[in-house]
């Protein structure tokens, strides 16, 4: 058997980081691949590292032919992903990797973002991809929205502390490093090598990162009142991975237990023996996350920090996740890959 | 069906790359794992990237029953490997990563190596594992020698050029570009990532590379006369990758043929259009080489670049594509990961 | 004129960095270099990038004649320190880069470093050698214990808000990333390129950092009262450089406002406009440390973060800037040279 | 006394380096900083490390009171660079850091750049910027243009030996590897920390770097025929350095001698002992280059090695070091900077 998808938005990060799960997937072929400014070219002059795959070259979006595939994955830019979704068939489940359909609120969606919502009836019917925990209605979902790579970093950590009441819900910080791929194969200044590579610094502090409205939502949602996080990203010399280190108040023996019982059963959620710490080398390239909890000298304190790849489980790897789920194949299908390290 | 097997010295880097690779592969089975120092750890707890996979603990190699499985990695530092191999059960296959079985003749062990072999006659027996160059002999062999992650990218550059007749044999120079992770998981000081980072060099410069001695075995072979390479390594801040930069005298058309006929039908050797050239970024953490090749200014010179990933194309991947031929498997069993960018 | 020093420990990285800030100060001579095991060794072959310099070859401490100079720069391992230091002749002045005389108080000492204090008559006498807040006091002084290049981040971060009563003293977060050449030359797995390059992680998380031995003496000091930190230091993939971020509850405005005051004069702390944040890349190679503040979203808190090169600043430059008080030289001298960017 | 410059172009990487290298001169004071786009600003906005230095604002060019300085750096683009110093008074000295005055022959400057030169006049009285071969001339000039990085790495490997006849001329190949600041601070794919970290690659290769202009012409000039090198430019994942592996036919022991006798009285030229190799590690942020020769196991073959940093020896440390000659300060006035390791 097997399904087919296409992918908007290829020549970016996330969307070779897709093709890269794809190629050995066992289930799903790639039909089409769309690229506005390098429509026309094979995908492996744009990514040399996928010429020995054989995909479709680059085409503009309005030359793909998306009825006739199972699931569209939507990889463009934030935005811009509105208006070309509620263009497609209505047949076609769609997997939307941008910031578009992750706030529920409108009025929420307008604070972060800076304008209205062009697609706002879509919203309405659009699941938050944080597979492990809308695993039943991603599996129902027509749209699914992918979460941000940050956000789903500092959820793992703290969904279930707040499910379970083991935290103080006010006094909740997490201090992020991201790496670069993160921010995209874009030209900005900043991201060169020769300002990175040994540079290291704090951006969007003082919660204006966009991300934080995902975590509102969420930790409201979870506790039932409103939850407010202090998070303050920073931009780390590497190229994968996101390390997020939440200062919690609570039992540190309760926080493990928690997170320890909440991903029991989950494949790709690790949660380290108590006091063992994750690093980003031990899940580069991979769709795990790990998890570690250490309890602080003063007393009622915590730290729980948790480690993912940005492009795998923070996007590509979850998109993989959520769309196994919505065509019902296995949902680790692709997605076993092991770690790569060093 | 299946087949089990089992790997020795398996903390160091090429043992913990076979492990990633055989994690997805879909007919081996890991039975055993050794590391002497190590003996009795979780291979979680060294390799901690591993932790999702369930695999035996480390233990020492006599601990292990070696006579009930298939095949058996040698990952052991060289000189180690032959006293080891020569007491294996005679009808368990063997591929040896180290450089003890890749020198057929015994005087050019020891000129390389400095002390005499240890096991002649079993070195008799073994096959030079450069997969694409050896495949039949491998297929039936018991024992492979898998090659030095240099020596495999010059000859990935060199051998069909040397056939063809198209270059001059007494003008080659081979210049490398080697990534850390090839000098193991060893503590020296030019390794730490202080004095590598932003800090590269050549080293066992002006001939005395013991991976020459795979380049004279192999290219006089092929050329029927003596034929002897310029070769200085380079070891360069990045954790994967060899990138060799090949000078030749010859018709850059004529070789870039040779390599093209060549490698025509191989599933894992790329070569890229004429005057294309590779880059480690687009190799890394695949069995994938790519090679390119351009002319010279100078009439009758050419450059051909190989690039390759050296713990997956120069060693466990290669070892684990001559094992798959081996015990009659597909030979891309497990090895066709797309390799990963950024 | 002039004044002779000598350097104990001259084969670590803050003995190389000393003598790298001493080439070009218009006063200071090298007289001694001494390191136990490269003794016997010119310097320029120990670290070749000061093979420009006329130096004196590395000696055995006992070879050196210690009597003759004016200043030692001690940068001897954490205990070996004391046992040498007590043994130095009256009238040398001493600038200790260990740990072992920043405790004042003997049984904080056992409790942070395992084991009791050896000259304890003689660590009575030591300043701690945070220039600008000892400045008085260092330029009187015999011994001067140079500050852990961690505690030093975080003080100069938080002295001011500490003094000027403007943040609530029971909730302070460190969260700190550090460069590797923090960890000295030494020859550990973690410290390896191949692990630490794109892998960053957390240590001594928990509040097990020997630093936080700094932090609660000097910050108790100035409130009068107990203070005690949360403290999770992070170690990062670049060679050089110390971000703190540090999360406070306070008045944005009034804690900017601290610190600019009480920097104002200060040749090597530049406070940054509100809202602007630092990065490492701005004050490598350099004694500068940049300081930003940044009110956050949540009523009430704000983060301050503080950024300088651990070698420089926090360590072989503040080293040399009391040296110079000590020797009633300016105090800038050797050390205004600009950060080395890109 | 003292004397005062101005700098043309000051908001790319070179320029950035005349200012910290200027900011310990002892007798040089800059008065004008020029930068187009970002007139304006002021320099530590554009360049934060500079942020302590007391710098005159960005201005566009036409606003600087360029008559009233002794030496103006021109940093602009190629190409630029020639219009505006063909304005500048002539009683103003100029350092030019662009490729516009490179080139003696106006021919090899259209071939090379594409088009014809638009200051002919001038190209004939610029003297050629490589310090220690043209110092008298620099001296007393009024024009110098500074050399390509590449060019001074090849030239200071080979000059002598082509001078002394210890070489084939006709047999040079030159493997480069150079570090990213090279191509300055230019938005392009290729430099992202993304793609450029572990990832290396040639570029440039088969003859088509411009640096060929600059080799061919010196070359021939001192051989008195025409000599054509072959020359492999390679970026490699790091900020700073500059390392040239020349492979070349001659005797080693007089290729060393002949290094070593040219280079005996330069204070930044340093010729290590035979077989000791360079390494960018021990060069980094300094204006010394390290220089290695080694004989190959290949009679008659050797290889010689230079290292250098591109942005100091390379671009900006060689142009202040000509502009303390045209100034008759002390040649090394503001340049015995130690090199920063790690």
């Amino acid at each position: 058997m097997g399904y087919s998808v296409s992918i908007l938005g290829a020549s970016g990060y996330t969307g070779a980081e897709l093709v890269r799960l794809i190629a050995t997937h066992p289930e799903l072929t790639i039909k089409g691949l769309s690229a506005d400014r390098k429509a026309g070219q094979p995908m492996g002059a744009v990514f040399p590292h996928l010429r020995h795959l054989d995909l479709p070259d680059l085409q503009k979006i309005e030359d793909l032919d998306l009825a006739s595939v199972d699931l569209v994955f939507c990889a463009l830019p934030h935005a811009t992903s509105q208006s070309v979704i509620k263009n497609l068939p209505s047949h076609v489940k769609v997997v939307d990797l941008s910031a578009d359909f992750r706030l529920r609120d409108l009025a929420a969606y307008e604070t972060w973002y800076g304008k209205p919502h062009s697609a706002p009836d879509l919203q309405q019917t659009a699941i938050y991809g944080l597979t492990e925990f809308y695993r039943e209605q991603i599996a129902q979902a027509r749209l699914v929205a992918g979460t941000g790579c940050n956000a789903a970093t500092g959820q793992y950590a703290l969904r279930p502390l707040i499910q379970a009441g083991v935290i103080d819900l006010d006094e909740i910080i997490i201090d992020l490093k991201a790496a670069v791929s993160g921010a995209g194969r874009s030209l900005k200044e900043n991201l060169l090598h020769a300002e990175l590579s040994e540079g290291y610094h704090a951006y969007a502090a003082g919660g204006t990162h966009r991300h934080l409205g995902e975590f509102d939502q969420e930790f409201s949602l979870i506790a039932g009142r409103e939850v407010k996080v202090q998070f303050t990203p920073h931009l780390i010399p590497a190229n994968r991975g996101i390390l997020a280190t939440v200062y919690v108040k609570g039992a540190a023996d309760q926080i493990h237990a928690a997170l320890a019982s909440a991903y029991e059963a989950e494949p790709f959620l690790q949660v380290l023996p108590m006091g063992e710490l994750p690093s980003t080398r031990h899940i580069r390239g991979s769709n795990f996350c790990h998890l570690g909890v250490v309890a602080d000298r003063l007393p009622g304190r915590a730290v729980v920090i948790a480690a993912l790849d940005n492009l795998t489980k923070g996007s590509s790897g979850q998109a993989l996740q959520n769309a196994n789920l919505m065509l019902g194949i296995e949902e680790t299908a692709g997605l076993m890959l092991a770690p790569v390290f060093p």
